[in-house]
């Protein structure tokens, strides 16, 4: 034991969110990459592309014609996942063969009429109006469905079909597996300690430091200490508990663009690419009203491992046995926190 | 209910393994693509390159020399994610910081000593002897570890940083998440029905056939009614219940061969190409010898929706909230088993 040292030593972390483990092997990362390279295509992007389905004025696939809007945008995804008006389904009798109708919505949001901007690109006001569109889709949709999931998908490497800077916003008529986990494991903590869960973890990592990429006033940023993908972080608040997006104050929403703003840059300065990535917003079911067990945050699961061009694959093992990474969520804390807040695009 | 059909609706499955769900969203395949196309990239290879970490004679990286081998060939990983040798970790107090040592072994398999031979392209007698691999492997790893992970990276969409045909083990020293979920599943499934979960599943499946992809005396292919990657498939035994790969008879791992020769050979088939998956196989725990509630299996995870270059990305709302598919598991079971087993490159 006193050799143990996690910086060089295979071992496993705990998700308090999920209860599942992730096995963090640090000695690792020297191991060779000769598989695939992600393509760096970096080219400078018009403005307007008369050919981008989400730019101002142009028509869509479907038919449908986008307003000239000039700060965000919200329409109904062409391709929806998931359907208002589904029947119902039949009861399922045998265990082994269990299927139930689900209805929702799905939503595209343009951030910017600007073709070529991304997240960290927006000013402070554009970022604002972001956070005012999350916060207005939210109260729409969470009258209606059971759970109101936003997210973007960035980059080519994580799926996205489309440079235009969009998220998406998916209302699901039941709560989805991942909430439904993050859901009992807070109601447990809670259960056991009289304390909210992401609260009281904000307050120890906010002590520690060491795996704080940034804060504010009101926002702490941290790689967890159970982060799977190598530079994934978390975005809570950092003094008090808040279940639902549209209880932020007007202040807490000023400091979440800064917040955005900051980490988003950090996250592009580090390899001097537009860095791909996953992020969404998890608060509380929308049946409860408020509850002292949920605390509203965001993850961002970016799978990038080495360089622009070097992702890490969550396969294999990961998709049989438990997530692995190759280097401790310390190191990964320190090399954000180090980067510039100046986007390395702006001169 | 009388109009909902599940090839036209939006609904969820189960997965009776993990009890977590997937949105099935049908509809869905009809939307267009512009987003990352997987590289195509299918020179000929060579029987033979120099340049290769895995032929026959060739010099590693760690400098270790492989032997001239002719039939499979195993050595240490030389980047290992787990040691063996890994000190023990202090306890962890806080529920918010668990970290835990880990100690294990990763062994890579050549599955051949031709550079340019994958799975399907393998004899029947030449699968035999991988299968054989697989069981000395196990039945040395699972004497000293808990859990023996023998899996399979195909392709450089799923991570596979090599062409030679080859798989890997990794053996832990404790119970990964994933296999801990499944034995929870199939351990609650035998004490409420005193039946064995797959068995069980793999009986139904038999009969109804509209998912069967593939059977023979001992084994049947299925695109699981709860599949999450489009052309998911799980490989299980059709008429006993077998906890440890080594359980296995001498006609079973013949007749094992012939499923995977089948399995690979129409994948590859789908899409005229070298399918990309991640495979692997999940056995009872070593610690439980023999258990009727433990179904020994393989699942594979094949990323291709469309075509050789449009892969299904997990994602935004999957990384968030749940896997979401976008057809249904009978149109991708009915397309496999309509394809032949002859392999597209045997003229
Ligand atoms: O061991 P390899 O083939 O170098 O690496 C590949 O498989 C591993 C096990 O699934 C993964 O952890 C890596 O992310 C992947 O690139
Ligand atoms: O909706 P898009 O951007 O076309 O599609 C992307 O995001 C979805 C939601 O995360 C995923 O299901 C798709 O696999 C991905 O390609």
């Amino acid at each position: 034991q006193d050799n143990f040292d996690p910086a060089d030593h295979a071992h496993k972390r705990r998700n308090p969110l999920t209860d599942e483990w992730v096995l963090v092997s640090p000695h690792r990362a020297k191991r060779p990459w000769q598989g695939q390279s992600e393509p760096i295509n970096e080219p400078q992007l018009p403005a307007h592309d008369e050919n981008c389905f989400l730019c101002p004025g142009n028509e869509r696939i479907s038919g449908d014609v986008n307003t000239n809007y000039s700060g965000t945008y919200v329409f109904q995804n062409d391709f929806a996942a998931l359907q208002a008006d589904s029947p119902d389904s039949p009861q399922s009798q045998d265990p082994l063969f269990q299927m139930k109708a689900e209805s929702g919505e799905a939503h595209v949001i343009c951030f910017s009429p600007d073709h070529s901007k991304t997240l960290p690109e927006l000013t402070h006001s554009q970022l604002l109006t972001v956070v005012e569109t999350w916060t207005q889709q939210y109260i729409k949709l969470s009258k209606r469905f059971q759970w109101v999931q936003i997210f973007e998908n960035k980059g080519a490497a994580m799926g996205c079909s489309q440079p235009h800077p969009h998220g998406q916003i998916w209302a699901n008529s039941s709560i989805p597996t991942l909430p439904k986990k993050e859901s009992q494991q807070q109601t447990q903590y809670y259960q056991a300690y009289q304390k909210n869960l992401l609260l009281e973890y904000a307050q120890k990592e906010d002590t520690n430091d060491v795996r704080t990429v940034y804060k504010n006033q009101d926002w702490i940023v941290v790689v967890p200490y159970w982060a799977s993908w190598p530079f994934e972080t978390l975005l809570m608040p950092r003094l008090r508990q808040v279940s639902h997006f549209h209880q932020l104050t007007e202040n807490e929403k000023k400091s979440l663009a800064d917040a955005i703003k900051v980490l988003t840059t950090k996250y592009d300065n580090l390899f001097n690419t537009s860095f791909p990535y996953s992020m969404g917003w998890h608060g509380a079911p929308t049946h409860l009203k408020d509850t002292p067990y949920w605390q509203l945050h965001a993850h961002f699961y970016p799978p990038l491992l080495r360089s622009a061009s070097v992702k890490k694959f969550m396969v294999g093992y990961e998709m049989l046995a438990e997530p692995q990474r190759d280097l401790t969520p310390e190191q990964a804390a320190e090399k954000l926190k180090a980067l510039s807040t100046h986007h390395y695009k702006d001169k």
